[in-house]
């Protein structure tokens, strides 16, 4: 059997013997392997799943659970939110970066509301609640919540704001329990065993195996060391996740990320993007990151967030991934946070408080003055901030920012402040290039016969911007794609 | 013949007849494809330079001539200037982004003097005189000139400042004449005649040509619309420059420098990246651009540059190309420059005042409250910044900044502000991964065996900062380094 040990594509005709066939062969179980799968056997194909770990979910079941749809889904709807697929194309393309693949971002707005009873018809539960907390996930059940600063600075004046970030109910949400992201999964993962996906677990892929004429027509993966053929008669769905996890990718494509993986497994090592790639694919927004904040919106929006220079940069209340974007690629990871003792002891105290990102202050000092000298900023860098933000705060305004009225109030009294410096952390957003039919594009544009992907070894909506919900959400979306059109290859 | 519009390789068996053959192939006529020529001829190969256009020189020809040098060249030494490889290397390190190629920075410092004398040996005139003012280019045939920061903050604090940026002389310099780069090509390419390097113009390669065992032995051009098979029997280095000048590209990899390129030529579409990417190669970097901005140095060290929210982000007498990336990534593009009246007559008036990027100010006004109001930015946002920086700069200081106390002087009387928003173009720094003897990496690490390549379409010395000369002194460091290696393929 041949060597297993590369990613180079293997010629089908050196594989001697196949251990296994499918008519769709999909690599990797998390969330865009299962909705292709269940696409797939729709489509009466016969379909396997390749999974490296020995269970299904990926980084999907372990996450907070959000898919960014909207467009009016029957839950904005219940929930008295105006939506149009307009309105969320609008916000998408100003949000996600420049560069985005528009077709993409248009397609997905327009199918979004389909999706959401796709997903309910899989048996994915909503509850009809809204959470309109700051906050980066819901506390309890709720099933709809702002991920994306639709409602803020400077969106809410380019598009109307509308909440699309769909939450899976979790009955029993506690701390080291289930997750949202598992209450997706399970359900998915249930339909496709009840339509008779086959799985096989512990399979690490490495090699895409290839016809004379380069068509993709099976894969070459280990099972404990041994090398596994395997044949897939219509087509490869690579499903396999970021590159989070890969050093060496990291590096070259997103540097800024070294050293801090977050919300991503360490099975996202980019083998699906390295395979492809041997065969000619072509990528897309290779630096593009998700980036979390450690810090807690509560507090965040009551204080004002200053860079190194104690200037602010990002209205404090907008989606804290929107914070840790501009912090890491924008203010060089350099964050402080300040805030008078009353606003913090708001935040803390709020009967929406979470406890997430809890920390006493790295420094206290009575005024301005002696905080920013205790800071270590130069004289005059903080004490401008806080008498410019305090003279309009007296109004209720910032007009520097635009941070809502409602958590707009001068800093007065004992002031604090948290060093937040370093404290981000994400996952890679580039990947392969992929058409609405999840067809793998090869640097020519042509699709590479017989290769579809989804999810994080793909680019998606996302070509610098990020909202919660963006890959759980394009991952099911091009998931359910690549199923369809492999099924049909 | 086989069909040329395609990237993907052909297979050698499918080739009729060769039209050319020789030792060494080289793809494109600029510096890097030069001085690969130059060394493969030094080395008995056979040479046959492939040029698209009708002549010699590339983007290298019309460019500035920069060459960025260091670690105690003749030419410093001259000049009196300390440094050693292992200085230039930490600047290098610090001022070039995260995820640099170490170990090339690391070699490149090290060969530093070597190369300067071998460019002095093929004839390449530098003259040892020094230019201290600011300024993008030496006005006159000065030889050295800071080019990336060194003697500004944070550079200065980090290694010991030494001007690094090579430029040959030009005996009679005048706007529409020739430039420092056409003086750096010219001895190059009248080198490579009298070594017997054959060129043949209007050449459009499109496709690399492999055996069976993938090894890459020729190239598929057009010229005049018709295939030309031409046959290398030890190596093609491909030397094509950067993808500056393919939208699609630029959209899926560096979006922000959309409908900006610049200090490229519009054969600079990608074509050597694409080609040896359909053989899997690695990529790096390919989000990093070279940012220039349109604005003259000398009015900048004597203004304040602000940000779209009146804040200052950078040292305004550090290297303007740092300016530019700074603008264009980390503040959307959006600058003013802000000075007063004596400032302004000072700056256009002085001895070394150079034309270039004159216009009147956007904005005039009598006070800086009048002046921010006259801008339309928020109340205050421009006030305490002008406050801080004169509280500061009649103490000669900018505990800011950092920016050098010749520059600083409280900014007093009638103001003035240019619009400085969207005045960034540039190119792309990204491309092929290659090691240090310029072999194209495959994705698995391993190198392409018969393919090299070197100057923009390779990620070289930059991850995402830049210094001027990085790319003439990558580009001719490396191209040397894949000739030497191809001819002893």
């Amino acid at each position: 059997m041949a060597e297993a040990s590369t990613v180079r594509p293997l010629r089908a005709d050196k594989v001697t013997s196949w251990d296994h066939r499918a008519d769709v062969v999909v690599a990797g179980y998390g969330i865009a392997g299962v909705c292709a799968a269940i696409e797939a056997a729709r489509a009466d194909a016969d379909v396997l799943i390749l999974e490296r770990t020995g269970g299904w979910g990926g980084a999907a079941a372990i996450s907070g659970g959000f898919i960014y749809l909207g467009g009016g889904t029957p839950l904005q709807q219940a929930l008295g939110f105006a939506d149009t697929p307009e309105n969320m194309e609008t916000f998408l393309l100003a949000a996600l970066g420049p560069g985005v693949d528009k077709t993409k971002i248009a397609d997905y707005c327009r199918g979004s509301v389909e999706h959401y009873n796709w997903l309910v018809a899989c048996g994915v539960p909503f509850r009809a609640a809204f959470w309109g907390e700051p906050g980066w996930e819901p506390p309890h059940d709720e099933g709809l919540m702002y991920s994306g600063g639709e409602n803020a600075a400077p969106f809410n004046t380019i598009a109307t704001p509308a909440p699309r970030g769909h939450v899976p109910q979790l009955a029993d949400k506690r701390i080291g329990q289930k997750s949202g992201g598992y209450m997706l999964m399970k359900p998915l993962a249930d339909t496709a065993a009840e339509l008779g996906v086959r799985v096989k677990y512990d399979m690490r892929i490495g090699r895409l195996i290839v016809d004379e004429d380069d068509r993709v027509v099976g894969v070459l993966a280990r099972r404990y060391g041994k090398p596994v053929a395997v044949r897939a008669e219509r087509g490869v769905v690579l499903a396999t996740g970021s590159f989070a996890y890969h050093k060496g990718m990291v590096e070259k494509y997103a540097p800024r990320l070294l050293g801090r993986p977050a919300a991503a497994i360490e099975e996202h090592d980019g083998i699906g993007i390295r395979m492809a790639q041997s065969l000619g694919a072509e990528l897309a927004h290779m630096d593009a990151t998700e980036v979390a904040f450690f810090g807690d919106p509560q507090v965040l929006v009551r204080g004002i967030l200053v860079n190194g220079r104690g200037q602010r940069y990002i209205p404090e209340d907008t989606y804290p991934g929107r914070i840790g974007q501009a912090t890491l690629i924008q203010q060089d990871n350099q964050a402080y946070l300040v805030i008078d003792e009353a606003a913090n002891e708001a935040a803390l105290t709020t009967e929406t408080s979470t406890p997430f990102f809890r920390r006493p202050p790295t420094w206290v000092a009575e005024t301005a003055a002696e905080l920013e000298a205790e800071m270590g900023l130069p004289d005059q860098a903080l004490q401008t901030t806080v008498s410019s933000y305090n003279l309009h705060a007296a109004a209720g305004e910032d007009p520097l920012l635009g941070k809502k009225p409602e958590w707009v109030r001068p800093l007065s009294g004992p002031l604090a402040a948290f060093d937040m410096r370093g404290l981000t952390a994400g996952f890679t957003l580039g990947g392969l290039c992929t058409d609405l039919d999840s067809r793998v594009l090869h640097v020519t544009g042509a699709p590479i016969a017989g290769l579809f992907a989804a999810g994080r070894c793909t680019s998606g909506l996302c070509a610098s911007g990020y909202v919660s919900g963006a890959s759980l959400g394009d991952g099911s979306f091009y998931g359910r794609r690549a199923g369809i059109a492999a099924a049909k290859n």
